[in-house]
């Protein structure tokens, strides 16, 4: 058993934050597109589809400080920066492709379920 | 090959609002929640340490309405309500718990890794 026994279901303990940080769309998104190659932020906003600027910076803020994600800088003119997953983020890997897959595979189920609820609130 | 093929990194597949949906800490939370026998709204709102009334009953909609827990009004007085996975529901537990024991598996390298950025920043 860990010392302290880490448990998310504990809202004061700090596994709780990293739970916030990987359990989120954007997080998955980024994990499933650095899957190879580091990419610089022009093609990672290309592969996550939709997301803005804004949030791509934010997330990648995030996740460079939790140690999921490097950030590398090439003195070069213009700077170029390339963003790819740690140890820890590969880690990651395959917990957040199994959520994507699911959401891929069971989409039909997912549309028919929604389908039933708005008619029996309609 | 799925037809049409599902794709969560393209912003308009309806894939991606299921994994919008299941990729939330709340979501996995409840997912890990009910685990077992069905739950009463409040035995619900125990074991998710810290979530608010509002949030667990709107989460709850959202996961009524795309099939993944069901929703038990049993006719007595007072009505008693229970919650429980739909089969659907079941086929997340593995990839919810995983998340769960990611993040408590390895909120020390997170923290680590936290602070070393918040050194650098400084």
């Amino acid at each position: 058993m860990p010392n302290p026994p880490w448990d998310v279901m504990i809202s004061t303990c700090p596994s709780r934050t990293s739970l916030a940080r990987i359990a989120n769309k954007w997080t998955a998104m980024i994990v499933i597109a650095l899957d190879g190659d580091p990419l610089r932020f022009g093609a990672l906003r290309e592969a996550v589809d939709g997301i803005s600027g804004k949030v791509l910076t934010e997330t990648l803020r995030d996740l460079e400080r939790d140690g999921i994600v490097s950030r590398t800088m090439y003195n070069e003119m213009p700077p170029r920066v390339e963003y790819q997953l740690t140890g820890l983020g590969q880690t990651l890997r395959g917990p957040l492709s199994a959520l994507g897959q699911w959401a891929e595979e069971h989409i039909e189920d997912v549309l028919r379920a929604r389908g039933e609820y708005d008619e029996r609130s309609a």
